[in-house]
């Protein structure tokens, strides 16, 4: 049974189809039928015109996404255990020419106003140091935690005071909604940006770049054909993508992965590092311990000698769940 | 009736098979069981041991090849009008980091030695010119142009009297492969990379960098990484890939797209603007002569004033080649 | 006697005082009274508002000028022998972070609004092709010829009109405008930025970018930062850059050039390949005329198999050009 | 009285005679007789072959050699408050195309092997994790503090079984040797490139890249030359440091700096943050403190809130700096 991760689960039945249907010969990149159909989709869900383009992967979404706000010379606030600081190979560095990320501390890896001053902070030598043009923050974050409508308003005032853009990696993003139940908007924040993750959802391989300034598509559209990531069947992504959105299916699979994940937080108890909000969880295990539970079969990664991460898909089943749940409380 | 490229072209039947037959989870990225199969099916294809990586696009697979052949500070002789300098909005000035294209001149888009060697003779001023690290050309080239194998191997031969590396763009490798006949190794020369395109060829998405110096494979891995072309669900582009080279799917597909273009050729007699050899047609049109054949329903390309492009794919259907061939011939 | 380049002449008598005089400790970097003087000195040269910062070097100048105009994903027109373009080992693909260079044709190396229409109008492909955002070109040309006033309109005005920024490479600016006879200001023409050359102008080392938008300063200062050329005594650049503009040496050095360079074509006839303008000479020579020339002590550069640069500095002796001229004579 | 900084310091007087020296035309960029003897020079000043290219700035001399080591997806190690990290716009990002800075903790902003090994440590992620490729360290650290011959060699060691380059950022190597006593090769350690500081030490504006590899050499040559740091009359700056290393001026002058710093560290005693090695100094002094030393006509810098920099210079008196002790004993 595998907890390893969301991001090789399968593909959602309803997404085979819209793959089937999407076969048909259409105009390539992103000018068929389907791939025209975005920005409308996207502005419906967000309740605000925005523009919605395409890209293969997560990296290349935030990457892409933060090229609209920092300059090669400049850098981007972000977590010290932020995604694209520690598993990215270094993409930011490679899509923004060697912007650099400065790194600000908090629990869980979410940030806080009072963790981001303190970056800002320490810039204090003009013209020898790289100024701060964006903050990216993670929905939900590395730890599996929401960030709260209200923290995104607070960060997002900072962002505005300080003229910095704000970038929001949600890679699961649909957990984190569906934690809150709240609209998108809400779980969105003051963004200028938000990476729509698919891949992890019930896609098969497909992340939104969700551009709040339209004005922004130009650029992004130059940048995502220079890095690789034009397909040329592109209607294929988007057909994954518009069959999530449809009757919120993106919301619908996120709730099972969620219930999963509670479904083992249940029963972890004191084991817990953090409290369960998405499909994420960290529970303390000794090596022996997770060797008894891998010889039961079950499959999860070792975050470090202290714990182990959990992750809950769409398609995890919450029998699978309630065994795992199980098996940890007899440990 | 579609004959604007091979690029927008139906995915086949067997891949979508395989497609479905990969959904099963398994291990993220390219740890899974298909992908790990990639480097041995590329070595047996080729008859010498490579190593085969998977990308989403011929852009990225280009790029990522000549990452191993040009610094930053360096250089790579191309056609005038090659796709690497023409079509991709600047790509291998972002991945060779401002790298320079050194452009040479040659008939249907095709290099020769003396036209490599005219380029390597212009650069006379030492440190204060860019030096030749590496060729690239394609096969078939962006005029429907194959080289033949002695071609190739008169290029190769200068290129290591040069010291320079040889990189093939194959997104129509496979047209060409059918049109000479010969093996797989004969059609890519004595390349140090090939870009071995699937998408245009009954593929969803996804080309292959062969690498025949597999010791360049943990360099391109970590730029595959750090370009955003890592997806997490690999498997479905190596099922894609596995299945075109089962049983030669992909040169049947390559031998009926080359078919249909044939059947176009056959009676455009001078109106041909290079003899036609895979599957792309350059065809003499006026403007008249071009709304006569839309308004019967063909779509194309208007490449310049004096031509418009004719692709055929895999899934032409020959009876509408036919169909085209004669509207031609009434014009 | 030397004519192979006026980049390596002496420094000015008046220009070592100056570097003498500066040599008391003042702040760091371009903190000190001289530098602080730069953008008024500019200012009252050009009658207009503009910051103005100095750099070590020519190539510097150019690329960080370029960056306020140009993206990482754009296209710089420059001709086909410009020194960005053939000279500088590919520093404005590094400085520019891979933006490409679009090459235009021109007699004698310089750009013509028709030439410069004629890339403008290759670009068909949409987001498949560098965008053009600027036009850069050299007054004095790499051949030595001047643009005219309203020749500089004509190009700003397509400039405008196509939202292309304009760059000045000024190496020789100084000979340019001597020879015009005009102000700067007309010699320089609707530039959005120029590359103001003292090094081969009777400097020691440091070149000065005008930018007649001031608010592209900050954005400049930190690039050139960021590319190490903030030098930390930069008062001894100010200095020279100050001497030069003080009762107009900057001028006399080019006119003393600018006339050796006269005293030269008067006698070189039918042999000149270009007209002379300013201090650069291109002679046709053969083999045998160049030993002749080479044998009586005058250095000098080959261009080509057909002809050879010559090149008079603020310092040539007008002797020395005199005895030049009749050696050619004498051929 | 100007403790400031070194690095805007008055230029040696026999550098001043030097530079005259070099006035006479010669040879233009690093092909006049001065620019040609540095191999030579430095090859006897380290007692092993090594290849010696001269840059205008520091930052530049760091970079450059860095870009020997470290690959565009790599990583450099270096201290969190090293000057590459903090102080330098982000050069590193832009002369490395984006590697990362990998940041190692340590006192007085000194690396040992245990904290190189520590970030060393963290890196478990395989590709999906920059790979480390050199380590940058400081010779004198940012706080003055110098590695012992055997701290290098333990470095050393530790970077070659790991595949490490080394890189010493010698800014204040002079001071550093001077403190030492000891060769300039033990100073250097089993460094692979070092950053020799001129600027600082009596010099108008020139470091110099030692490669202790000289197969280096090329590749440094033309990243130079594409970073516009190949200036035209380099003889000027090869003068420079030619005269600096005859007769070991630049330990001389190194000396006096170092001398006057221990004359303020005599009286300053728990005040210190730290020992003083070479020629800075951190003094920890209230704000009123501060007032009182800077009515006295004292200039320093603000480090932090508990502590202010003094930094003597080669031609700092000796007086001045008795004169500061007082004051800060009187405090």
């Amino acid at each position: 049974m595998q907890f390893l991760s969301d991001n090789a689960a399968a593909v959602h039945p309803k997404v085979w189809d819209a793959l089937r249907d999407a076969d048909a010969a259409d105009s390539p990149y992103d000018n068929d039928a389907l791939s025209k159909r975005l920005d409308e989709a996207f502005s419906a869900l967000f309740g605000r015109e925005c523009a919605a383009l395409w890209v293969g992967t997560g990296t290349a979404a935030n990457c892409l996404a933060l090229a609209t706000m920092a300059d090669p010379h400049g850098g981007v606030i972000c977590h010290r255990e932020a995604h694209i600081e520690t598993d990215e190979c270094g993409a930011p560095g490679f899509y923004l020419h060697g912007a650099k990320l400065l790194l600000a501390e908090g629990d869980g890896a979410k940030l806080t106003p009072a963790n981001i001053q303190a970056v800002l902070d320490g810039i204090t030598r003009g013209i020898h140091q790289v100024p701060a043009q964006a903050i990216s923050l993670t929905q939900a974050s590395e730890y599996g935690l929401v960030y709260r409508p209200e923290e995104l308003t607070a960060i997002g005032a900072l962002a505005r005071q300080n003229g910095l853009g704000l970038q929001v990696d949600g890679a699961r993003f649909a957990n984190a909604t569906a934690f809150l139940g709240c609209t998108p908007a809400e779980a969105a924040g003051p963004a200028d940006t938000l990476s729509f993750g698919c891949t992890k959802n019930g896609g098969m391989g497909g992340d939104v770049i969700v551009l709040f300034d339209p004005g922004q598509a130009e650029l992004v559209r130059r940048r995502r054909k220079r890095a690789g990531h034009l397909q040329s069947k592109g209607r294929f992504i988007a057909a994954q993508v518009l069959t999530l959105l449809e009757d919120d299916l993106w919301l619908a699979n996120a709730r099972a992965a969620n219930a999963a994940a509670q479904a083992i937080a249940a029963k972890a108890g004191e084991r817990l590092v953090y409290p369960v909000e998405a499909n994420e969880l960290f529970v303390r295990l000794t090596g022996d311990e997770r060797d008894a539970l891998r010889s039961r079969g079950f499959a999860f990664y070792d975050w470090d000698d202290t714990c182990c991460r959990m992750v809950a898909s769409w398609d995890t089943r919450l029998d699978d769940a309630e065994r795992l749940a199980e098996a940890i409380s007899w440990l």
